[in-house]
């Protein structure tokens, strides 16, 4: 093992992201007053890092239509790092205004997938980070620009993703002007060896610009996943309350890993999160009130906490 | 990583426990027959190591009361390992009589679970392995005799469990002539970072007679527990069809791993098990039928492989 492969010493920040990639896939349309219920839910829980929104068309996702008003009320949160999901320069625009603290751009590793998803081939979406980035800093803006790369361990449609093209792609996002890259296994495909591998070969490349790992908990592999990409250095995770979410272009895709789950399996390492159990228990009840009818996944919330462990951050 | 971390060659063996551990918490007892069309099943499924029954007073236990006869039917199959639970001398000496190729006696390192489980503390069963060792010897049996310190790492009663405390058990249980060990989460406290130290340290006590690793699912950790496990040598682990399982003396217990989800992690990793998913999801569906009303758990079973990989083994 390399030293740093168990150090439980560094704090891992978990970001939530059920306002964006838990909603865009639902039929339904949370009302704001909701949103804005579960935005404040999560940071009295201890998230400090949120993704509230997608700059995307209103008419294409009218779920989400609402995002500007939920990063202005974002932002009034003390410490809060508030990102918004952009698909192309019109999204950046729009983010930039919004005085969002990051955008991030998803950048499919699967031509096929990148295709259905952004209408572009993903050497095309890499032009739009440049563009992004050229926007960014004429307008002397600070927000940060992430690429997500998705699909990164695989694809519904396309099937095989090679490492390479993912390595690849990272390396063209740097050059063009992202700040960090994540990687994304968008359909649940990864288990925990690719992850190791993956996100050590993305590292070299990468550095610590090397900022996020993105998983679903498709086929169970979730946890597993996040432990070894934490393993290789990780230190951000992505993650949905009630494991929401999916992806609209990935057929058969489940929920993403669920907030409180990740926060479970870091507090019982040992690992610092700043989460405490019981808001994000109670939170999670008010969304499955709120979403009465879509299905919650995770596991902790029907257990509870080991007698060992406290509920509180 | 030391070089052995991520050695993918070596195969993995899948001990199915479900017609013991899935089967002695349910209220109801699945008929004869039932339990050998799931016993044929799993081995046309690929699995060549099943713990079938326990020798436990039928009046205790009555779902196991038939465990001579499922013990009987299993020996008929070809390169099948067959190990049934013991309590006991008692239950040793029918264990030897029935043929068995090993006994699994649970040794608790929860003081308090012990008493519970086993009338006994757990200094009092290691005295029990050296009568059950000079009875299979003295019988000139082959029976292997295996330990499982359950509650390995917490327990729902006593809460923590020290690792010196279950170092110590391993130590003298294989003094007192046990030729396996295996460590348990029998109620879902372990996290992957506990199972790393404690797997490297029963292994330095044990070397590689440490050779099981039987984790619960009970706050979804189950797969990165077995993923961490398998980092530090591990080839053998105990899984449940269906996530069956739990204890009755561990309250809020829920299942096992899955067998078909263990399967779907090594399978994905490349690591050989010899399992054939096709006939794993097709058991379990007939064990959903079987036991219609329990609830069973897993993952695989909905979402389906991913369209990288095969159903065959």
């Amino acid at each position: 093992m390399t030293p740093s492969t168990f150090d439980t010493a560094l704090p891992v920040t978990v970001r939530e992201v059920g306002l964006r990639d838990g909603l865009q896939i639902l039929a339904r349309t949370l009302p704001t007053a909701d949103k804005l219920q579960w935005l404040h839910g999560a940071y009295r829980a201890g998230l400090r890092e949120l993704e509230v929104g997608s700059f995307v068309p209103p008419k294409l996702m009218p779920q989400l239509a609402d995002t500007s008003e939920i990063v202005e009320r974002a932002l009034e949160l003390p410490g809060l790092t508030v990102s918004v999901l952009v698909p192309n320069l019109k999204g950046a625009e729009r983010a930039i205004d919004s005085g969002a603290h990051a955008m991030l751009l998803p950048l499919s590793a699967s031509h096929a997938h990148s295709l259905a998803n952004l209408r572009k081939a993903p050497d095309e979406a890499v032009d739009e980070v440049a563009r992004m980035r050229d926007l960014r800093d004429a307008r002397a803006s600070h927000c940060a620009i992430e690429v997500g790369v998705s699909t990164a361990f695989g694809c519904t449609i396309q099937g095989r993703v090679e490492p390479d093209e993912v390595l690849r792609l990272i390396e063209r996002a740097l050059a063009a002007g992202a700040e960090r890259i994540g990687l994304a296994d968008t359909v649940g495909y990864a288990d925990p060896l690719a992850v190791n591998r993956l996100f050590t070969q993305a590292r070299g490349v990468a550095g610590d610009r090397l900022s996020c790992a993105h998983f679903h908990d498709t086929r169970g592999l979730g946890l597993a996943n996040v432990f070894a990409a934490w393993q290789t250095g990780v230190r951000r995770f992505d993650a949905c309350l009630g494991g929401l979410g999916g992806c609209p272009h990935a057929p058969g895709a489940s929920g993403n890993v669920a907030t409180e789950d990740v926060a479970y399996l870091f507090a019982s390492m040992g690992v610092p999160t700043g989460l405490a159990f019981d808001r994000l228990l109670a939170l999670r009840a008010s969304l499955a009130g709120w979403l009465a009818g879509e299905p919650l996944h995770g596991s902790l919330w029907r257990a509870g906490l080991p007698k060992t462990m406290s509920a509180a951050a």
